[in-house]
């Protein structure tokens, strides 16, 4: 009786705060009685109890469901007592970094977030049927996989960034990993202890300076201007890693040249210090020619390359790959070893489908004629709407550019962001990207390709709205 | 011309190296062109020199292929000149850790190996129909997800977890991993300090120790038996964390009584330190009543749950869970944003409906049942063919017992498996798990999930043969 008194109140409790959602189909009885070591009569009291209460419904030949209930949070008698966390140093530090992630708000009418993408440009027939496929194939034991990834798929990788990417590389010098940013967090396990220096682009790509610090590294912060990052300071730098975004800099969007390039890899060799080269969206680029990465210039000592499909088919996939000099390989595969073993196996075979047969390149250029049509679009309404009062950065390439608007003081910034969000827009600002630095006047990372063409025009109409108001 | 065969010359190696595999489809001249920003009939040229040579070939109507070549290793002229890495302190640390991972043998008629599933046990049908089903799910944004993990498979584990394991937590206390494993590192990192000691069972699960020590924490190895880990010297242990497997101890099987859990969680409030319960098989239990986790004796303050479907579904989808105590939630989610972002999300929404419509469930009452018969199998063949010369351990529960071979010393270990393998017999010994201490004969871990009955019949005929050779 108590029993199934205790078993009644769970479900209740469940049931009521979501957790049983309204139309889900219950355990029967004989299973539940079964996983709790029970006999089947005291589940049975319990469901009785629901029943007679409405919070569950029976149907003959049905399964008993969950009943149309409104849950009530918060749910009551499972709180612990709240005790100061014994954390390691790294906890400390990791406490101290505010977290990024927000969800999608459905209130906006138009976001301008950078990284994401429009839903319908993911080939979800292709992906579907490579994952059917790949998840049909019988093979008579299931094991743990190669950490470093999927043979197949690297070697596919390899003959993909020579095409694309002018790479030379060897299949066993690439390592799968759950999109860039677990290479980036192999980058900085493996090659910076506390106190080390690392050269970091300002503004810059956060998540990639968050991480660094999280070890304990200390970020040395060197401007960007239109070409990237400026090496001129470089030479007083002592640093053992440098983190850059030469195809496209982040997010400044500056082509890093030639004499940039060759100063930031003599100041590594000089240093011994490793370039991690960040590749997040070299497969977009308008009117330029495409420039080949870093990585290309040397013979691979000291720059990690790592790449990503997040901007081509989709974040929530973690797909990325990380390219090392070889005597690198091996630690860096058992580092991932000891992180999660490997990165899961369907998606990997799915990627390499596409990457043999030649999809993902077709996609890849569907993409970037997409995201050229809202490139044009929003470049178009800026100029129309917005002409004088700002100035348009890093648009050759990339899924994003940045706005500047030079006569609105950064003072200004929550004011202007608060009034977009209460018109249903969402702006996001180049502030977050500074570390020592402010940013000379408001500047915006307008991220196009989550957004239709519609959208865009909308997006640019109530931008104009909210920087009169503010400006007026 | 020159750029030609540089093309040419590229592609000529990958094809011999097997990159571009036999059979496969070139890009075509066009997209090539694109690609590499070149002339279109600077890439004809490339291909007519390949089409020369035999090394792709073309039909009418058809895209151009890969000819049949053999492959000839190693590719030339990409060699990197080799220079000393410049690694971290953990990186040093994780230089001297053995790389565990080894592809399965095909040579192999049995292997023992623990952690292998059947192939054919995997539902092959219900995954792929849940997996095509979160594919086909619209939605017009493409994002990153939730660091923490899909909400609703939190939710549907917080039920899952009452039900079968008893434990009563908030869905905001669990957070999706990449198996258990990426657990073990949150928990590595996030909770020890380099120099900081752990409480480790010996023999232990060894990719844990390896784990926790590759962040600099020294691990204080205590004996276990057949009741788990020997709680009597905890009290002149001072260590900040202690990792446990109480349902079923691995390698060694035992169940930790009641009065060994009590100890625990008294020293771990004393010492303000952490417990990991690592419950990496706790749906498999056989003649026995289920015992609940450690966690459920807690108001949850200081231990963290370990979960995983490495063992129900297939160890290669990366999928695990970890329960952490509410006041720890928020770092450790900020930890696995920064870490990778978040676990891929298709596969979680097929879990996610695999858990609400009970298929979950109904799978693993199957898995038990056809693991518990191979089990049974292996049980009577050791008793009838070795029954004199082995003490079996630890076969109670999980998917692997371990089998001693007392007139067996250690020293014999290697021409044991030696022998075995020669046979086609693959054994593994309990020696790697021993840190400081060695086993006191040769125990062998017998892992049955991935095996057919007659595969277990001959295993253990072929075992009985190696070991009459080396004991005669």
């Amino acid at each position: 009786m108590n029993k199934s008194r205790g078993i009644y109140q769970d479900i209740r409790a469940q049931i009521l705060d979501g957790t049983y959602p309204a139309g889900s189909p219950m355990p029967s009885t004989r299973a539940l009685a079964l996983e709790l070591g029970v006999a089947r009569t005291t589940v049975v009291t319990a469901y009785d109890q629901l029943l007679c209460e409405g919070l569950i419904e029976t149907r003959p030949g049905a399964p008993t469901r969950v009943a149309l209930v409104h849950p009530v949070a918060p749910p009551t008698g499972t709180k612990t007592e709240i005790s100061r966390p014994n954390l390691s140093a790294y906890g400390l530090r990791v406490e101290r970094i505010p977290p990024r992630y927000t969800p999608r708000s459905d209130e906006l009418r138009v976001d301008f977030r950078y990284g994401d993408l429009t839903g319908s440009d993911f080939p979800t027939q292709t992906w579907r049927r490579a994952l059917a496929q790949a998840a049909s194939l019988a093979c008579p034991t299931i094991a743990y996989a190669d950490p470093r990834g999927n043979p197949e798929l690297r070697k596919a990788l390899q003959a993909y960034l020579w095409r694309t990417r002018g790479i030379r590389c060897q299949a066993d010098q690439l390592l799968i990993v759950n999109g860039s940013q677990q290479g980036l967090d192999l980058c900085a396990r493996l090659l910076l202890n506390p106190q080390d220096r690392f050269v970091m682009e300002e503004p810059g790509y956060a998540m990639a300076r968050h991480l660094f610090m999280s070890v304990g590294a200390q970020p040395v912060s060197l401007k960007v201007d239109h070409q990237g990052l400026d090496t001129r300071k470089l030479t007083e730098v002592e640093a053992k890693l440098a983190y850059v975004t030469p195809s496209h800099q982040f997010p400044r969007g500056g082509v890093m040249p030639l004499a940039r390039r060759q100063e930031l890899l003599e100041w590594s060799e000089a240093n011994d210090a490793y370039i991690v080269e960040d590749d997040y969206d070299g497969e977009y680029r308008y009117d330029i020619k495409p420039v080949p990465p870093l990585i290309t210039l040397t013979a691979a000592r000291r720059t990690l390359y790592l790449g990503t499909v997040s901007k081509t088919l989709s974040p929530m996939l973690r797909l990325g790959y990380l390219l090392v000099p070889e005597p690198l390989a091996p630690v860096f595969a058992t580092a991932k070893e000891l992180l999660d073993r490997h990165t899961p196996t369907l998606p990997q075979d799915a990627l390499t489908a596409l990457l043999q047969s030649g999809a993902y390149e077709r996609h890849t250029r569907r993409m970037r004629r997409r995201n050229g049509e809202r490139r044009g679009a929003l470049l178009k309404h800026l100029q129309q709407t917005l002409g004088g009062q700002i100035e348009v950065e890093g648009a050759d390439a990339g899924l994003h550019l940045l706005a500047w608007l030079p006569n609105l003081p950064v003072h200004l910034e929550t004011q202007l962001l608060e009034l977009a969000r209460r018109k249903g827009l969402g702006l996001h600002s180049v502030t977050p990207l500074y570390h020592q630095a402010t940013p000379p006047c408001i500047g915006l990372i307008l991220g196009y390709a989550g957004l239709s063409l519609s959208q865009i025009a909308l997006g640019v109409r109530l931008l104009a709205e909210v920087v009169r108001q503010v400006d007026g």
